[in-house]
């Protein structure tokens, strides 16, 4: 068998090796995501009017649904050349201990001071905004690795960056805020004072701890305001998925390298960033008729837009200032409970993924948080890597999928996206390792709540 | 020149590149460092003595100043695979910001859940305790960095963990004591009740926030009294300094790879055992008159054993339970101030070193920490990667000498140890960012309080 080919336990590439190109998965979809509205016209949005929130050339990659490849600018790749390539673990460790047959590979986005995935995108948006001659960016963060990538891509390049950060978080996660400082952010907790969103949001409830959706509307509300800044996001957005299908692009050429080939591809889907990432060239090529895998995206029971939600227009932010987009979606009234995995709370999901998934390219679980945190302890203790509870989905269903094999004897090849580190949430665990942990399932109630809130528009 | 072979941001060795044995450099000195005495009889420390205390093997590694070389056996092997070879990177970014001929590059140990170098001894430690048949070990942690690594080895391989954890970090890094807890290990703040040593400093000093010296003592009980343990240091003894040769090993294969010869090698040294890894096979060239250094050890000035200490036999530990060595201390009794690099606070210095000090092989320098987090933030800015306090001490030193070469204009190829990452040190960043971070330097009266406490012996 191919596999029994000598795999080290973590496959580099060489930099020569690193992808060049960004691969743009919409290109090779025959039916295309449907596109973003303009919430007051209902038409689809113009690049003139995303001209004033996102800066010129992310509008272009964001309205582009035909080019399939995009060159990555010698700067970005020199920047990526710092932290990148990422390995992609073999995990031994974890076959050994689950005693399956199985051969598992994680692609490890986590070795970088961001802690995650999201410095692929964040230094391609910093730096489209740095070409364009702005002075700098807003944006919002919630369990803040978001905010810390983009605060890292700013200070490399010397721009301006403004991040509102769920109050919850900015309480809650001192030492993210701390890290953000250090890379010269402003970081003010959302909602806030400081827009007229914020103040709407406050006198409507007041002493609230903020949500995505409401720092979502009071980001680009400050950009709008401000001569020279334009707003970013680090998720959901089809500029997004095109970066970051560097890290599935860098996971096809590790395992190609080594003739490996997967059967099932798992990810964590909050808003779509890693797993659209990951998957992006593998999807390609079963749209192009060329291969064919399973590919699992793993959501927190507390928040299921994939196996829950509606497939329908809706509101990206909860201020109602962002354009609308088609999703799979629990509405942007919904609200989340706390989970520990504040990545995974948004209401929605990427257009594009949400697409993927109703024409059935791709599968979608749920998964309980403690049993997420079991998972990440089991991880840890052979592998080594403390994970992000957001990364801990992906790692339970690749453990579930190890375990039917161990029970079938199928010796499956499965890959999963190890997104990011769990440092700056020891609390979280804290309350694993103290048996305080608890899960919570939305009720069919909880869920109505959150679909009324929809604007009901079919196209 | 050869430096000019195209040099990519990171060297990583391939798995089939990584040393296999590690380098024992007392095998090399003509004069070798003065032995352990035992504080009772003042005769060096025997095996049979230093039996109860450590694993069998681990006495024989730490007697042994003939073998050169020990074969890593292969469990630890694969283990480091997991996160070895650690990347060698070239500062390019740090070079144009500081826009010195200069260059740079760094030795990487922070891409673990331990967030340092230490995992390399704590593995290795724990693998002959299991080897043994033991149950478990006991060790004390300051700023937690080699708890936590002891904490990863131990569930790695299925041992139990006690940990004595300095009171104040135990309490001021609630972090570390979850990742510790999170990977199984038994976390006790120390000062204790569980131990008599503990009980002891508790009656001479109530509401003492703890040392780690006294940190060490009840650990060493807590080994003593419990059949089937034994205890595990993270530093100082000649043990570490050997498994730690892989830092330096692995340095040398990636130059050596490129061909790069280096003209100064830069650590910070607490007890020493990064810097004594780092420079093992370069001061061993040294020895054998193959090459030549400048090696400089980075002190705190808070901490200055190398700079202002005495070069004596003194105690390990505050509860003088553990042997004596021969080093480079400021005595037991030397409190040093609340410093922000928890892992630079202890009182001696490694023997082997303290010799190669006192032999000249190496110098030292002793630098302010507002002056070392100005480095860290510079650093962290333009190579992405937030670095630890402890670890700082190294990049301020390596930025003065690279603007050094940019006054002499001297092309200068500049090494230094990056040993770990900064998360967990994000409260301290805060006081660094809000502008009220202090310096503190002992006067000569606060040292002569520490010497003092020198038991007065030389043999």
């Amino acid at each position: 068998m191919t596999e029994e080919k000598k795999i080290p336990y973590k496959i580099y590439l060489e930099e020569s090796e690193m992808p060049r190109q960004w691969y743009n998965v919409r290109a090779d979809m025959k039916d295309k995501p449907a596109p973003l509205l303009n919430p007051k016209t209902l038409q689809p949005m113009t690049f003139e009017e995303l001209q004033p929130v996102f800066c010129d050339e992310l509008v272009r990659q964001e309205l582009d649904d035909t080019t399939a490849y995009f060159d990555i600018p010698q700067e970005i790749l020199d920047f990526y050349k710092m932290y990148r390539p990422s390995p992609l673990v073999r995990a031994y460790c974890l076959e050994k201990e689950l005693d399956t047959p199985a051969k598992i590979y994680y692609k490890f986005e986590g070795n970088n001071t961001s802690g995650s995935h999201k410095l692929n995108s964040a230094i391609a948006q910093a730096y489209y905004a740095k070409q364009q001659g702005l002075k700098g960016v807003t944006t919002e963060t919630g369990a803040g690795q978001w905010g810390t990538a983009l605060s890292m891509a700013c200070a490399y390049l010397g721009l301006d960056c403004e991040v509102y950060m769920v109050k919850c978080s900015y309480e809650q996660k001192p030492f993210r805020r701390e890290v953000m400082r250090t890379y010269g952010a402003n970081v003010t907790p959302s909602p806030s004072e400081k827009t007229q969103v914020g103040r709407d949001i406050l006198a409507k409830y007041p002493g609230t701890s903020g949500s995505l959706g409401c720092a979502i509307s009071e980001a680009v509300e400050a950009a709008s305001v401000k001569e020279g800044y334009r707003y970013v996001l680090g998720s959901v957005l089809n500029q997004v998925m095109l970066h970051q299908s560097i890290i599935g692009l860098e996971t096809k050429a590790a395992l190609d390298k080594y003739d490996i080939k997967p059967d099932i591809i798992i990810g964590c889907a909050g808003g779509g960033s890693n797993l659209g990432g990951l998957i992006s060239p593998f999807v390609g090529e079963m749209l192009r008729g060329e291969a064919d895998y399973q590919l699992i995206a793993v959501e927190p029971k507390s928040c299921p837009s994939l196996t829950r939600g509606k497939f329908a227009y809706d509101y990206c932010d909860t201020g109602m200032v962002c354009p609308l987009a088609k999703m799979y979606t629990l509405g942007s009234g919904f609200i989340p409970s706390s989970s520990h995995a504040g990545g995974l709370r948004y209401h929605g999901m990427s257009p594009t993924l949400s697409k993927l998934f109703d024409d059935k390219y791709m599968e979608a679980r749920s998964v309980e948080q403690t049993s997420v945190f079991a998972a990440a302890q089991q991880f840890a203790k052979v592998e080594g890597i403390l994970p992000a509870p957001e990364s801990s989905h992906a790692i339970r269903v690749a453990i579930d999928e190890a375990m039917k094999c161990k029970e079938t004897g199928e010796e499956k090849t499965i890959v999963f996206g190890l997104t990011g580190t769990g440092y700056f949430d020891m609390m979280s665990y804290a309350k694993f390792n103290d048996g305080i942990m608890s899960d919570y399932i939305p009720s069919d109630e909880d869920l109505a709540k959150g679909f009324a809130s929809l604007p009901g528009i079919d196209l």
